[in-house]
């Protein structure tokens, strides 16, 4: 801010007339208030790529976003009545006004330890501390495990947040790959080339988003044995957690290791369907006192900064992981599972494009083979076009630093998402071109 | 984390069995997981000096807590019915679970625009950010408007949490002082001397905590002024706004100026009494577009960091805000102004003691004649005695950077009020000294 202000000095020369050093008094001479530089840093890449991103829908077609994270926006997918219920009932007692602790009420804190203790990974309430959505748990998880200038490894593709958190607060990020031809699972070798005296943690996001990927006990294993030697604490982003489909199986990472320290981050948003309800938690899995007294007390410190998540919802929190029915869960699985399953059929058909097999969380991405459609120079040339023409809106996976992708959300309703994947594959019918008549090809015959 | 760290060098090594500069591929040889820099700076004063404090009080005497600002801990002082029903009728609606923008839904700022515009100080949605709690408006709004390396001047006697948020992010902070002797105004002289090429806001805090304090329209001027010509934002922190007593009035810094930037913080938590529900927000209020894009563009990505307020209490805030009654505003004060005068009127004649009396929030501080008890040290000390004897429990004034002070928190019941302040009195005349016969000047004597 003063760097490039006017600047008097208004006291304090010395004889010969010079500034009196380290006594300078500078004035300011007019108004210039600047951004700090860590608000420049907070740098959200989907939006700066969406925002630049011609979002033009073809007038006669009604716009299908399958671009959107959240499961609420079609109505088609609502909470549990029992969850609205526990909300009400929290509002009517009148004991959840006033402040709760800053890592949350005692009682909503053993609600999460019931939830999700068991005996291959116990918890405490001490374990557990509440946040304002997962967003912060994975903000306080990254701020109190890495400083300026220290590295966090994180998946690519992967969710945009961890970067824009950690890049804000002058931690850099390496990125590990995720190879589709596995099913998105981590390509361990880079990742464990990617690690050096300054790597500060491994993000893991599993199930994960964008992919819709769920890593198999074995390929945890791995990764756990990966950052077991390296000794590396891992901040596991399970918000998906047990959004699998019936043929998968989902495993919480804390249950494979006893040494490996872990912050578990999840929260409410997406399996009880309330992403704006802003709950989440950090879960702290240190069972041989790796992360000790110090990273514990700065969790608890960095709670203070803003307290926790809204007192209401964390009175209603112990109801809602108790009552919420088996059913309920299923059913969103199933709808999910269906709406994949749809979508990965139909798109398996449609020629230029290489859908990856989800199997959990409630996204899929499809893989564009860029050479059968010379029209465009990448995959956010191609979703801007199928907007414009189909308006059809899927996130370019450039948006999770991967190329030659697009993501698509399941959560739309089931008439939607044929309705969807119907234009996808006119679109695709209408540039796709055959290998051998590529117009680059063509030019070169020319020649 | 590295620097301590066992470290072996496994490859790279040069002809001559050095290693190759910048080459270097290091490896941890055992845990060693650490607390960032930023966790460790983290620190809350109330709760380092409480925690060190011998809280144990009387096991005679009933514990009176005059120590937490949450008015709802009584039980004596509930929100009002409309902002329940709002709540509820905002959980029924089903409208509401979904992710608002990460700035709040338009509604809801347009609601807050609706209750705090006013011809001097017009608001537009876009003047509006809804945050998480005014802690969260607090930390943006310094995150926002310095860098580290600069400055912030905030009150002193102050709330400790704009230390907290500033020095966690590398931004120091220089006190200015409140006068006592004038009912708390800023020392105008101090606060300008303290100004200096590094310095990037000044925080006020009107009405104040600790304080109970109301600036004159006048003073609020002079303040501005000050501002105005060393062309510096204000923080203004008017999360008790309007809550004033008749005899005094309350006026919203930016009603005042069209020059200077303001950042008004403000919420729910105190005047609609409910704290827990952690809604708050930034008013940007910058006629002559000082702020700029960049500071708006500045706030606007850092909401993104972890999304705003509870989505329930947002699709609430319109009705919460329209319909609660006056009388509910009304009984508040009165309530908070008669026990004032009972603390005050009471406290004045207690030997020893100089209260400053309140015009507004929820507090009144209490001057120690350190001189006329030489058993104790300090007001930590002195506090500590009133618990132990009294089983009456104030914050010493130390957890407000301040001397020789204890604040009382005036929402306790009537009866409790009385009471505590009886005790006080007792405690005091147990322990007073009048100054002719201090024990230092007992022992002068017999040398």
């Amino acid at each position: 801010m003063a760097s490039d202000n006017y600047l008097i000095l208004d006291s304090l020369l010395t004889a010969n007339g010079f500034p009196h050093p380290g006594k300078l008094r500078a004035k300011r001479t007019k108004w210039n208030v600047r951004a700090s530089e860590m608000s420049k840093r907070t740098f959200n890449p989907i939006r700066a790529i969406v925002d630049n991103m011609k979002i033009q829908p073809n007038p006669n077609k009604p716009l299908i976003a399958l671009s959107i994270g959240d499961p609420t926006v079609f109505g088609n997918l609502p909470t549990d009545v029992k969850v609205l219920q526990a909300m009400k009932e929290a509002v009517d007692s009148g004991k959840y006004n006033g402040y709760a602790s800053s890592i949350g009420y005692q009682t909503s804190r053993e609600a999460v330890v019931n939830f999700y203790s068991c005996p291959e990974s116990p918890l405490e309430a001490k374990d557990v501390i509440l946040t304002s959505g997962c967003s912060q748990a994975i903000e306080m998880a990254i701020s109190v495990l890495a400083n300026p200038g220290q590295n966090i490894l994180i998946p690519r593709p992967g969710f945009s947040l961890y970067k824009t958190l950690a890049i804000s607060i002058g931690i850099e990020v390496k990125l590990y790959n995720l190879l589709p031809e596995k099913s998105w699972e981590i390509d361990l070798k880079h990742l464990e080339s990617l690690i050096d005296d300054k790597t500060a943690c491994i993000i893991i996001n599993n199930p994960s988003n964008p992919c819709g990927s769920v890593f198999s006990k074995f390929h945890l294993q791995k990764i756990l044995a990966v950052a077991a030697r390296n000794y590396l604490p891992i901040l596991a982003d399970e918000i998906y957690g047990d959004m699998v489909f019936p043929e998968c199986k989902y495993v919480a990472l804390a249950t494979l290791s006893s040494t490996v320290p872990i912050l578990s981050c999840g929260g409410l948003a997406k399996r009880w369907l309330i992403p704006g309800w802003r709950m989440g938690w950090i879960l702290i899995h240190d069972r041989n006192n790796i992360f000790s007294r110090e990273v514990r007390d700065g969790l608890v410190r960095l709670s203070q900064r803003i307290l926790g998540p809204c007192t209401i919802v964390q009175g209603a929190l112990e109801t809602i992981l108790n009552k919420t029915t088996p059913e309920f869960y299923d059913d969103t699985i199933r709808f999910l599972q269906s709406n994949s399953v749809v979508c990965y059929k139909t798109l398996s058909t449609v020629p230029g494009l290489q859908p990856v097999r989800a199997c959990g969380a409630m996204y899929l991405m499809v893989g564009i083979e860029m050479e059968h459609f010379p029209e465009f120079e990448n995959d956010i040339q191609f979703t801007e076009r199928m907007i414009a023409e189909q308006s059809v809106f899927c996130l370019p996976a450039a948006c999770f630093e991967y190329p030659n992708f697009f993501r698509i959300v399941l959560t739309v309703p089931a008439d939607m998402m044929v309705e969807a994947c119907n234009r996808i594959r006119q679109f695709c019918e209408n540039h796709y071109q055959p290998q051998e008549n590529r117009i680059g090809d063509e030019i070169e015959c020319d020649k």
